[in-house]
């Protein structure tokens, strides 16, 4: 297995462009609406990771690299998934996030529902501005997957149509609109922006479609493994929440008929849920789960062996490793 | 006072346009996600009265008619319509709207907040396809606008900023980003897809936004005066959710001391709210709230003068004042 390189040894060379990027999203805060200036600074402290964004930034520079045209793009990025987050916790009703109250629990539905559609609303005034009518057409198409993506597997949750058997097909189709799907954009728009030639624009896709699932399954094992205080939520919340991730398929696929495990799916009790994740996590399975994370981490670096050995592909393999070894 | 000309004579010359737009509507239902495609469907259906697209369609005729522009911007209108119609009633917890439950009520907050989105990137993409950076922007700004006006309003409420003496200015601005913003993006986007001149496009965005001001201050009237069955929803909502709108203002302004109508604000108490409606409704100051109406329908037909005599002038004037004689 590869070395682990550190996130600030891998953002190193986009440093001041980070620094941009959070004077930028800082920017959008200074709305004359003293409650959306409150609530747009509380979700865009700079606690996150900004791995789209660095995406975007890395994957721009295969070509002509023109912070002009990135910066917004990057800003875009990170402003929609910040939407989606804060509409995520509504509809999933969560309290907190990365060790926050969440927007809904604090502010309650009404503001949080706003202020996603605010957010979505300032990623596509910027993506606008950029001029360029394919990246713009990438982000529509963008979100309207990532929405159809999450309301199927709702209906599939509430229609049990998600026996075990097809589990992971679901599973799988529901990370890549989910998560997957704003990864390949952060690569792809990068590339585009970037005057990247087309193979190298499908490669970019290529690449963040696959980290994207690589860094989605290992967020849903950390929910099993991690550190509760590092991750900011208590563990086995997916599973409290009746929500089947990776992890819990492969158990159940694998031991159809333990009990431990399918008493604790969608129950409130918190001591039913601690011995299920004990179980989980104990098990063969998160091997298992992390050979998948290394698996499809692997095929987002292969996508990018034919570019040519520019620097900034060499991040932004480090960056895809890093996803499938962090801890949080 | 004009005759009031009925809706399907002032739609007459756009008939078969507006049954293509019904034929765009329906084609975005056809989405191979079944839940989504049952949500649209219903959301959809054709029991709106389709004015904000009729007025793209009829300002759109001034210089150089392009259906092929016109139709997605004008869908793309309704769209973003009904997206902020179903995020309104999450957001105020409404289980009727238009006679049918709404979307919260019967399919839950998540799937109405998912659906909200939808509909805003399917907006999105409409807009984007049409290739007007001008009219692109237009809508991302509008939409940017419309939310963060809302949440003003909300945040007002909540302070108890509202003190009466500047509620009227707080409802204005209120229905100006809520309302009359979307009515003025409706007809600045068709007259700039119309290839009209600039003075005629300032004059179409006026027109929009006083037109868009009467209408909102009608809706408001009718919540005091109108036919329960032929609204949809019972009387006295606004006043019932604690929300000042024209009539209770001026009612406050005139009455200051009057016991009834504040104790109904905010209380769930029906015959309290029945009690204040027949107060408000029988007072003179529904007059006075028409006298406001027809004020900002002069306007807007004002805006209009100096355009030469063609002949969706006057059908966008007959549409201003359909607004404000109709029944629901």
């Amino acid at each position: 297995m590869k070395n682990l390189v550190e996130l600030d040894a891998i953002y190193e060379p986009i440093q001041k462009e980070l620094q941009e990027l959070e004077q930028k999203l800082k920017a959008a805060i200074d709305v004359d609406v003293p409650i959306l200036s409150l609530l747009l600074d509380y979700v865009l402290e700079s606690s996150g990771k900004r791995i789209r964004p660095a995406i975007t930034l890395f994957a721009g520079k295969l070509n002509h690299y023109d912070l002009d045209l990135l910066l917004p793009a990057a800003s875009a990025i990170e402003f929609l998934h910040s939407g989606s987050l804060v509409h995520d916790d509504v509809v999933d009703n969560s309290t907190k996030r990365r060790g926050k109250l969440t927007v809904n629990s604090l502010w309650g539905d009404t503001n949080a529902v706003l202020l996603g559609d605010y957010l979505f609303g300032k990623a596509a005034s910027l993506v606008i501005a950029i001029g360029s009518v394919r990246v713009t057409e990438l982000f529509s198409r963008a979100v309207m997957n990532i929405i159809a993506g999450e309301l199927r597997h709702k209906a599939a949750i509430s229609n049990q149509q998600s026996a075990i058997k097809e589990a992971r097909h679901n599973y799988y189709r529901w990370i890549g609109a989910k998560t997957a799907c704003l990864f390949s954009v952060a690569a792809e728009s990068g590339a585009i922006l970037g005057q990247a030639p087309e193979e190298a624009i499908r490669a970019l896709e290529d690449y963040g479609y696959n980290f994207g699932m690589a860094f989605q399954v290992v967020d849903d094992i950390l929910d099993f493994i991690g550190d509760e205080a590092e991750l900011g939520k208590p563990l086995g919340s997916d599973l409290s929440q009746g929500i089947l991730t990776l992890p819990t398929i492969l158990f159940l696929e694998r031991y159809p008929e333990d009990g431990v495990v399918k008493e604790a799916m969608g129950s409130n009790d918190t001591v039913n849920v601690k011995l299920a994740v004990e179980r989980v996590s104990q098990s063969v399975i998160i091997r298992g789960c992390f050979d998948i994370a290394s698996d499809f981490c692997h095929r987002a670096c292969q996508s990018l062996k034919n570019l040519p050995d520019y620097p900034s592909r060499s991040h932004l393999i480090d960056l895809a490793h890093y996803a499938v070894q962090r801890k949080k």
